[in-house]
């Protein structure tokens, strides 16, 4: 029997009618044929109101024991979802993350999947049941403490399960319809894609457009296991949402998939930084240890006259979350304080927002980074840091021409027309 | 070390603020000295969120799903509790049900225990953690599913574990400070019992003074357990509340110790019913098929001139639940047309009241009925149905003499003295 995971986020089941509503969809599938595994979350406000007693309970909370009030949450759901399909005469029952059991880690609150034996849940379809309704977000550890794998998790649950399955098709049911070339709400002309491939949708998640979790997408794209983006609140069928997929399903790909933004982005310089082997180590590593997410970084390097020597000095930028600035600010000085590096002037730039061109058709197509400057100037955006990888080109710009420069970019790369 | 067990129930753990003033009981007790298994219930009200949710998800549900669903609850309150303690530095940590494990039957939403092991509990305990926070009501079958013990079954967990690890007593924390020697919302005489014996508070429990399920009160007879009822809202020491325990540990007792009543019962009398072997059967017989709880029954016979001969009558009354009027009828009327049973006439009374004074010294202690039946009579109360027991007197009044009756036995047996 071929078998479909489905997996429904928080709003898709937040109230009694809208778990119908999602059963509703998945006796569907089994009418189509399939044995399906249903990964849920949570109903939407559960968890922060579960996370919010525990914190006021504690705070510095033992991980074990929040684990274990905050999976409860998706036990909820699960159960009531097995019982509705039961009643839509559907052969339904719930499983909890011990009783799959859905192994992982004993890093509570960030757990990692070890393993997740079909043996139960095959022997159950064996039976005759024709769904698996599973609790996501959460697992077992080796102590037999229940565990989570950290908000969002639940995305990363149902990947697992398609993967430890070989399931035909890995469905997000979402309050999205699908993957768009870039956000609707800033630019009118945003256009749903039928299909992007695994990279870019992990350039895109880390960019902000948070359709899926990143570690579901890597786990995915690991696996080979087709993913698709689609609605929970619309009528969907075989060919709705956006399906996410290894670079050689895609037939022919334009040298750019889509514009990508982050408005959450500061930029530091360390001015007239010493030049000599070593020094972006001693810069990064106190960052890295502080727990700073450094994203670009620009060196550029100059000669100096300094107290009558001309040496080589330089000017070093990176990129961070703007509320990481302060951490940021008080590692690198830490760090001159004790001798480790040493700067002119610290300077801070908190006005800054992050636009990127991504796409995989860039590896065969040059002129992409060219075009996408000219575009750029041609609205008179000036650009204060660029980095490039092998399927992305990112831009720090002043933040007021954000919106501007997403419009540009995606009229300049074509990306309204199929 | 010696060990406690302390249950709190749901109002005792409603809000985050109730549950630390009970984790403050809890550390009291480790600071004694004791080890401490507590027991909690779902914050209160959480449990009839969950269970309307499984109601109106499906109508006639899956007891299975419906256990995994409203099980939940408790799970919340343990790991709060856990972390409250935590924070106060007492070593503690949660369990649910299956982590212990609980071994129950596969009866869903009445399971009864199989076994509890001690090992996991004791190597904890071994390791230093003092308090061992244990989610009540459930626990896990064969079948490796949840289980619940149906509603009050906290009570019930609370006792078990107090039987299966020895422990020194078991105290019931709740909404009242102990057992009294009858309601005081009716008689402002009532006196709260320093003990009651556990066949007493059997009787009370069952005539509806709530205070405890009924089946830890049976668990904590067959296991000597001595339970404690005292109140999560006081300050309390170790003579606080009303110990139930066994009958040689009340060094004392007056003939009778308490009056209990019941609002909530009928009568009904099937009038002219053949006197002949197998008749009783023949009538209770269907009626406990219908599920009603008979309570006290009552036989006259006389002799009546039917057709012509004279041949044995008899009326037979009974008493049960007034919600269970209608099966009752139902039955007895089916039976009739069945053939099985013939009566003249089914004549119901809705506006009864059941009161019972309950005593272990009745066992040593004669006169007891004859003394009720005066302290009646002197307040023209009519006794509809008399019934009796080893260690209780109970008769059935109009309702509308309810409250009188019990003050005036109250009066009758000097209950307002210790």
């Amino acid at each position: 029997m071929p078998l479909l995971v489905m997996k429904f986020g928080g709003t898709s089941v937040a109230d009694l009618d809208r778990i119908a509503n999602a059963a509703q969809k998945v006796k569907r599938e089994v009418e189509r044929g399939y044995d399906v595994i249903v990964i849920v979350s949570a109903m939407s406000g559960k968890t922060n109101e579960l996370v919010g007693w525990v914190e006021q309970t504690s705070h510095l909370y033992d991980a074990r024991e929040y684990d274990a009030v905050v999976a409860s949450g998706e036990n909820v759901t699960a159960g009531l979802m097995a019982l509705r399909l039961q009643e839509m005469g559907v052969p339904a029952r719930s499983w909890q993350g011990w009783q799959v059991p859905i192994n992982t880690t004993s890093a509570h609150s960030s757990a990692r999947f070890v393993s997740i034996p079909r043996d139960n849940i095959d022997a159950k379809f064996a039976e005759g049941f024709k769904v698996a309704v599973v609790a996501g977000f959460q697992g077992v550890s080796d102590e037999g403490r229940i565990t989570t794998l950290g908000r969002g998790g639940s995305d990363t649950t149902a990947v697992a399960f398609a993967a430890a399955f070989g399931a035909a098709r890995c469905d997000i049911y979402t309050d999205v319809d699908g993957v768009y070339t870039t956000d609707p709400r800033i630019c009118g002309k945003a256009r749903k894609l039928e299909r992007i491939a695994f990279e870019e949708m992990l350039e895109l998640a880390s960019l902000g457009a948070k359709v899926l979790q990143t570690r579901s997408v890597e786990l995915a794209m690991r696996y080979k296991v087709k993913l698709r983006v689609l609605s929970s609140f619309e009528e969907t069928d075989e060919s709705s949402g956006t399906l996410v997929c290894d670079e050689e399903d895609i037939m022919e790909s334009k040298a750019v998939s889509g514009v990508a933004y982050s408005r959450d982005e500061a930029k530091i310089t360390l001015v007239t930084v010493e030049d000599r082997p070593g020094i972006a180590a001693a810069i990064f590593g106190p960052l890295a240890d502080a727990g700073v997410n450094v994203d670009m970084i620009v060196q550029n390097i100059s000669e100096k006259n300094y107290e009558g020597h001309t040496m080589a000095v330089t000017d070093m930028t990176f990129s961070c979350p703007t509320n990481q600035v302060a951490r940021a600010k008080k590692a690198l000085e830490d760090a001159r304080t004790a001798g480790v590096i040493n700067y002119d002037d610290l300077v801070v730039d908190t006005e800054v927002a992050k636009v990127s061109v991504v796409g995989i058709g860039m590896r065969s197509q040059s002129g992409v980074a060219a075009k996408m400057f000219a575009a750029l100037a041609a609205e008179n955006v000036n650009i204060k840091v660029i980095a490039t990888s092998e399927i992305k080109v990112s831009v720090l710009i002043d933040r007021k021409y954000m919106e501007l420069a997403v419009q540009a970019l995606h009229d300049a790369f074509q990306l309204d027309q199929a």
